[in-house]
């Protein structure tokens, strides 16, 4: 490697004894063909699974939504890109020609996506529990700013938000059916927003207002908003 | 529960010490708020973690986005349904009046969800190392059962194959820019569908051929074609 990865290796709190692995995480496919994208597979989804875990454990009252929208908000792109800025990856990084002419040691895409790498090159060596030592610490600060679940906005208002500002219709919602005794009713509802071109959704749940909530947030799912 | 769960935990391979753990993996939403939504959640997670690392090690030649799509075959609602059968789990299910009535024991979207539920349930028992045990063991055949990666079709082909199955115009690729020493090019690629509504993708490698191959990878994922 062009130099010592020392101090890299001491802010991911892990020290290779693999020394190809750890090159191997740190090569963009400009580079060549032993390069880091099977590794970012392996450690999105390590990544994917902790984080999951965590957000479980934190917030034992929160909804599966709520623990979706969390969890995307911290594996996104730019929460990643933050943590390999925090870990100054870009001085480390093994690109092509090409890539590194263009500034490619800057570029949000490929910083994000080694972090991946080397959290796969992490858990391949040394195991689960270590590699998630290394994720909850790296993710100590943004875990702990995450905004209280209680404040997040529900889903039927961020719809609503994300179709006004869009200056679309508003989204139109109906009870199809109801059943149960009146003491546990069960409501399945359905979401439309005509003004945009994907299928109506439905919700389900002990209320009308959470099968509401329900039915939007997966018209949220299907916008793709976050 | 109204019935005995040995049989069904001897399937997974896991014999819950926690009962209300295991009632709550097994409760729909329609029947309560202490139910298996969560736990889904958490057990989806697990699950793609394992999945990844499997097929990270029985494939060491593929590459990412044959990776990718070998697990999405395999973590896919019609793949958890067939496990859901296979462990018989609709009768042990407890499912709110409305539900139960109009046959939600047999419903796919709900059979699969708690299979996702059981593993989350055995993970937050158990632990990693334990929840993939029974997760490999219940994927087995599945996994053995794999197409070979060689004969999977290339991404150019599918793209092709879905547009023309379609009655679309085929793909245009045009390469935007080659870079790098005579023995070490690097070329990117863009990929336009012209006659389905999404935008153009991009890809890049150390051939044509290879930045072909991840722009039309990138189309495939918009299109969401599997």
């Amino acid at each position: 490697m062009s130099k010592s990865t020392g101090l890299l290796e001491k802010r991911l709190g892990h020290e290779f004894s693999d020394r190809a692995l750890l090159q191997q995480a740190l090569t963009h496919r400009s580079a060549g063909n032993r390069n880091n994208e099977r590794l970012e597979f392996l450690g999105d989804a390590v990544l994917g699974g902790v984080i999951a875990e965590e957000l479980y454990r934190r917030y034992p009252a929160a909804s599966e939504g709520k623990l979706s929208r969390l969890r995307s908000r911290l594996v996104r792109r730019e929460s990643l890109t933050d943590i390999a800025h925090a870990l100054d990856i870009g001085q480390y990084l093994i690109l092509g020609i090409g890539e590194r002419r263009s500034g490619g040691h800057r570029r949000d895409s490929i910083l994000s996506d080694a972090v991946e790498a080397l959290l796969g090159a992490i858990y391949l060596e040394s195991g689960f529990t270590a590699c998630k030592a290394c994720i909850l610490a790296l993710f100590e600060v943004k875990l702990t700013s995450l905004p209280e679940v209680a404040f997040l906005k529900d889903a039927k208002t961020r719809l609503q938000e994300y179709l006004q500002s869009r200056q679309k219709a508003l989204p139109e919602y109906s009870v199809t059916r109801v059943s149960g005794e009146a003491h546990a009713q069960f409501f399945k509802v359905t979401c439309v927003a005509s003004d945009v071109e994907v299928p109506a959704t439905s919700g389900e749940g002990g209320s009308r207002r959470q099968a509401e909530q329900q039915a939007a947030e997966r018209m949220l799912a299907q916008l793709q908003v976050d």
